[in-house]
C-alpha cells in the first residue's frame, strides 16, 4: 500500500481547517499515503459542478485511487454515507447525487459506511463527516481494507436527474453545464450529435446575446475578441472567445441554453 | 526521515512566488520530505484565523510532524523567530502571539532560531524570513536535527490576549470568533457551558439580527433559509442557515456578540 | 526515479477539471512521481505574473526538477510545444515568450515536442494541451527519458519584449512588474542601480499619488499605515505600506511608472 492514492475533492475552500483536519486523519492511520488535492474550490454546495470536475478527470487516475469527495449540503440528515468502485476508480463520500453523476447511473458495487470501527469516532460530529467518517475510511481502503468490510451492500445510487440535450432533423437544444474560468461555455451537447446533423459551415449556434456561424478547430482561429464555437477537451460543444470571456461577453450564466440549427 | 511530514500554513496566497520558494528551498534540502499545504488562503495578517485553523487540525497529525507557519506582519522587526514543541507536534514560525493561541499557553519546549548555519543565507531577506529562515529551519527539524541545535532556549512565548466567554446563572456572552466559507458563524462558547446553562429548549440565542430558540443536531433539522443553533464540529457552539449563509442572512461579521439567554 | 520531482503552475484556478486531469494523467504513467503545486492562480494568460513566479522559485528546487507551467492562451495555434533545460532545471510547456522572461534568453537545450509516442494521444484536443502533450511529456521526463527523444532541437525561443530599467546620473526610470497579495509594488529596478545612483537618504521615490524620501530596512521601520521603500526578497526596489496595502493607498497598477531623483 506504500504510496496509494488518495485524491480530494471538496467545497471547503481552504481559508478553513476543514482540509486540513482531513489530511490529518488520514496521515495519521496511514503516513505513507500520497494526497492528491484535485480541489477544493468546488462552488459551495454545488453537486454539478463537483460531478462535472470528478468525471472529466478521476478515471484518468490508476486503478485503486481512492476519490475522498465532500460535498454534502445534507451532512447529518439521513442521506448515506457510502463507498462505491466504478469503472477501476474507488469513490468515498455522501450518497446525494453527485456520485450518479459521475458514474452514468452505470452497474457499480458499493456499501454503506456502517462499520463504527473504521470511523474516527463513534460518534462523529453531526456538522463534519469528512474527518470523522469519510477520511478515515478512505485512508483504510487505500491501505488495503475491502469495501465489503464497511458495511452492506447498496444496490442503488440517490439519482440526480438532469435533462439530457434533445435532437431532431432540424436542430438541437441543449444547455451550458459548466462555466470554467476563463469564461468558456461547456454545454452538453456531444460532438457526435452536432456531426450528425450536418456539416460545421451549415450550422448556426444560438447562445446567449449571440448567434455564431459554424464551428472552428481552435481558439486562436478568429480575432481576439471573437465568439467562436468548437468542440472542447471533454468532447462537448463549447462555446468561447478568442483572448476573452464568453460568459460575460455573452451574457450567458450556468444552466442558459443552447439551440443549434440546421440553415440550409 | 524518510517521508517526514512538514504542513505548510501561510497568508500567502498562491499567485505570489512566495510558496513555490519556500517548498522549493524545503525539497533542495531534504527531496525527500512530504509537503502537506494546510492554507495558503488565511487572510492576509490575521493572527486569528490562522491559529484557528491549526488549533484545530495539526493535532490531528502524526506525532513529530513540523508545521511551518507564516502569517508574519511583523517581518524584520525584532519580533522573535522561533520553534517550539507542543503535545508531539512542532511548530515553526514567527514569535507574534498566534502560538499562543495554537497552544493555549500551554507548556512546551521551544527555542530561538539564531544558529544560522541552519538558515538560507546569514544575510536573510528582511522581508521574506520564511524562505530564508523559517522553511530551512523546518526541513532540519524534520530530517531529524534536535531543536536544541537551532538556538537557545526560551521560557515563553508572546502572548494574544482575547476576551474568553463569560456567564452566570441567566446567561453566556461570548463572541464570533471564525465565520466559514459557507457562512457559518462559529463562536468561542464551548458546548459544556451551554449545558450547564439549562436545557436546550429553554435557550434564547441572540445574534445579529436574529433569536434563535433552543438548538438543533444538524443544519438539515430546519427548513432551507431558517437559522440555527448547534455544536459544530469544533465542540463550540455554531450558528448556521440551513443550505444558507448565516454570515449573510443575520448581517454578522467576525468578533461580533453572541447572548445566550435562559428563558423560564 | 522514485519520487522525482514535478511542480505545477498554471492560470487554471482549481475550480475546473483541468489540473485534476493533468495530476491524473502523470500519476497513471509513473505514480511514483512527487507533484508539487507551485501556482494554479497565475492571473488567466498573464505571461509576465507567470514568469515572475517561475524566475524567484524554479531556480531554488533540486537539480533536474520538471516544472510543467501551462499558461497557454494561444493552444491550438502554431505555437511550438517544447521542454528546455537550464541551469540545472527542466521546464515544459508551450513556446509562447514565457520561458523567454524566466531564462533571461541565456544559452539552454531545448527541443520541440513532434514525437507523438509521448504524447497521451496522437489526436490531442486543441484546447487542452496540458493534460493530452504536457503532462505526459513532463512525467515521461521526470522518469528518466532524455529531452532529445521528444523531438528536434530548437535554437531559440520565443521572445517576450520588456523595457528595461534605465538611469543616469540624476535619477532612475523603472516600472511595477509585480503587485503582491499584500498590495507590496515589486519593481523592475534592481539594488545594485539604487546604490549607485547616490545614498539611500538622498533619494526620492515617486510612484502613484506619492514622493517617498530615502529607503528603509523592513515593513516594520515606519508607523502603520506610511508608505516605505525597501530592497525586497527578489532583490529588487520595492513600495510597501507597513500593515496596509500599497496598490490601493498609491493608487497604483501593475505596469505604473516608478522614478527614483537624486536630490542634492
Amino acid at each position: 500500500m506504500s504510496g496509494s492514492l488518495v485524491t480530494l475533492t471538496t467545497d471547503f475552500g481552504t481559508s478553513d481547517y476543514y482540509v486540513a483536519a482531513m489530511k490529518a486523519v488520514m496521515l495519521s492511520l496511514h503516513p505513507d499515503l500520497k494526497l492528491v488535492d484535485l480541489s477544493h474550490d468546488v462552488k459551495p454546495q454545488d453537486l454539478m459542478a463537483g460531478a462535472w470536475l470528478l468525471k472529466h478527470s478521476a478515471y484518468l487516475f490508476p486503478e485503486g485511487t481512492v476519490h475522498l469527495v465532500v460535498i454534502d449540503p445534507g451532512v447529518g440528515t439521513d442521506r448515506r454515507p457510502i463507498a462505491i468502485k466504478h469503472s477501476g476508480q474507488i469513490f468515498v463520500g455522501p450518497d446525494n447525487g453527485l456520485f450518479s453523476l459521475v458514474t452514468d447511473n452505470e452497474v457499480f458495487e458499493g456499501v454503506e459506511l456502517r462499520n463504527q470501527q473504521y470511523w474516527r469516532t463513534p460518534n462523529p460530529s453531526s456538522t463534519f463527516h469528512g474527518r470523522d467518517i469519510f477520511a478515515p475510511v478512505a485512508a483504510h481502503i487505500a491501505a488495503g481494507v475491502p469495501l465489503s468490510e464497511f458495511g452492506p451492500a447498496i444496490s442503488g445510487l440517490d439519482v440526480f436527474h438532469w435533462a439530457m440535450p434533445s435532437s431532431d432533423k432540424n436542430g438541437i437544444q441543449g444547455w451550458v453545464v459548466h462555466i470554467d474560468r476563463f469564461g468558456n461555455l461547456i454545454t452538453n451537447i456531444p460532438a457526435d450529435m452536432v456531426r450528425q446533423l450536418g456539416p460545421s459551415g451549415d450550422l448556426r449556434i444560438y447562445v446567449g446575446t449571440q448567434i455564431i456561424r459554424g464551428l472552428v478547430d481552435t481558439y486562436g482561429s478568429v480575432p481576439a475578441g471573437e465568439a467562436i464555437a468548437l468542440y472542447g477537451s471533454t468532447g462537448n460543444l463549447e462555446v468561447a472567445v478568442n483572448k476573452g470571456n464568453a460568459a460575460e461577453m455573452l451574457s450567458v450564466y450556468q444552466g442558459a441554453p443552447v439551440s443549434i440549427i440546421l440553415d440550409k
